[in-house]
């Protein structure tokens, strides 16, 4: 007999299939692509002034009859008026991460919103239950743009914090194909959330010239770095050289700050300046070959999904 | 209908469940206890003189009728007479790890040894298929002890060397349970290398203090540091910070490998040492929360391994 998914179920979706809130890439245009599919698309707030926000979400609700959400990265400048955009614009599902959830928690329970938080390692997962959240997404080293301090990757957070807490876990890091999907299931998450993949299809409002980068990207093409300010996964391009010259000659926090200046993200990702912009993207890079669109994505993901499986329970062990 | 395993095949064991070789960890008695439960235990000669390992394989052939195998760290200083000893004592099967396997693969076939090279890339996995080795583990940056410097994580990693070789892949790093054996079968993989898991065993050699420190690692207890000399991942000690205060003060490799000295690992984890000592571990020890026997581990594995498919074909989706 077959269950319920607890992630489906939760945002009331038909596959647990998340799709990562990104900076200069999901725009209304990919959540709601997504959502249609059956998954869960996300706007990714930290590239929007509210204003823009608003219209990606008024955009997104005409897009799609589908729940979507909205991932807003917790060291937003204004992040009040943000937040305020989200009720009034009545967001049903907030995805908060690089920050404590704790301020914000009782706000979406007062407002009824749907809150989970992007967590690094057990104690945070834990304390995102205490407060009463919804469920989590537990994020590996692997995993594109800002990341923890702890390094833990994908394959060993997941379990562990499968362990530790009762509400609903979601995978990320590390994956871009239905094998990685069931992997992911396999080690006890109830869904996945998918960030890389989608940059790279024809409805991410990434450049063209950075999806790309992302197609010819090989298994080392990126690295974490910038550890001693906000650690950040990007691709090893002039920039990055750049950075990590700085770290060998002993450069400051003040310094490296200095040097990532504002608008790197925005330079690379959406203006696609390969050589000084900053690049964000998971090592999942190397696994990415082509610019899909969202629905071609959501049937080859589904696919490889279920032949993995097949392949597994066909395997004499 | 169910397939062979092609791990499994190779080596003439039961489950494709291979212990990784590990200093001061895995002798005779750890190899044969694997081997005895149908797994392929493997004896590590990085931590023996030529004559000990020369010891243990004798111990092993008593000890288990089943096939094992030698892990031999190719930077090994007297690696000509340990190659020697492998050879006089009929040793079936080699995995060789940390360095390049092209001079001695011409040499494992010469003497019809079964030969698995560890690799940190595909670049490096195309190699040895190129060279016309048996299988290659692919090992995760999650894993404990001597690390690539690519930092590619076993989610990543698996999928793209499966997608790049035609020869049997092994998936190592992070994996301390049945769970995680699924999930590296569901990336493509045909077998697991299990290392940290197996470390803390009753038969495993190390020092109780070091089990008992394994045993009470949470999932943030290990890092993987060194990387300007040889990267390795430990338990953050004393030993520990004294290398991460020396880095940060802008230590250059050879002030590095003066503070590492030459007896660090044998006296963490042989002598017990938890200060001063190297605690070699992966990531996974923060699953790690008893110290079973083999046969009781083997069980459990199994056990565990079964449910997580159960758990799989049971979620609709």
């Amino acid at each position: 007999m077959k269950h319920p998914n607890r992630v489906a179920t939760l945002f009331g979706i038909q596959y647990p299939i998340i799709q990562a809130g990104m900076v200069w890439c999901s725009g209304w245009r990919l959540a709601s692509a997504v959502s249609n599919q059956g998954g869960l698309g996300l706007i990714g707030a930290g590239s929007m002034y509210p204003d823009v926000l608003r219209e990606h979400i008024q955009k997104c609700i005409k897009a799609t009859s589908k729940p979507f959400g909205v991932n807003v990265p917790l060291l937003y400048p204004d992040i009040e008026a943000l937040m305020q955009v989200l009720v009034e614009e009545k967001v049903p599902i907030v995805f908060t991460s690089a920050g404590s959830p704790a301020k914000w928690a009782p706000f979406f329970k007062e407002h009824k919103i749907t809150h989970v938080h992007v967590v690094p390692n057990v104690k945070l997962a834990r304390k995102c239950e205490d407060l009463g959240l919804d469920a989590v997404v537990c994020e590996g080293f692997e995993a594109g743009g800002h990341n923890g301090k702890d390094e833990l990757t994908t394959m060993v957070l997941v379990p562990q914090v499968v362990d530790a807490v009762s509400i609903p876990v979601i995978a990320a890091g590390g994956i871009g194909d239905g094998r990685a999907i069931a992997a992911a299931l396999a080690l006890g998450a109830d869904g996945v959330q998918i960030g890389s993949r989608f940059a790279a299809t024809v409805e991410s409002s990434a450049h063209e010239n950075f999806k790309q980068a992302v197609v010819i990207a090989d298994d080392t093409a990126t690295m974490l770095t910038m550890k001693e300010v906000v650690p950040v996964r990007l691709i090893r391009n002039a920039f990055y050289e750049q950075v990590r010259a700085a770290e060998k000659s002993g450069a400051n926090p003040e310094t490296l700050k200095q040097l990532l200046g504002t608008r790197r993200a925005k330079r690379g990702i959406f203006e696609g300046d390969l050589d000084e912009g900053e690049l964000e993207i998971g090592q999942v890079a190397g696994l990415i070959h082509d610019i899909p669109s969202v629905a071609e994505l959501f049937e080859r993901l589904l696919l490889e999904y279920r032949s993995s499986l097949d392949q597994l329970n066909k395997t004499t062990f």
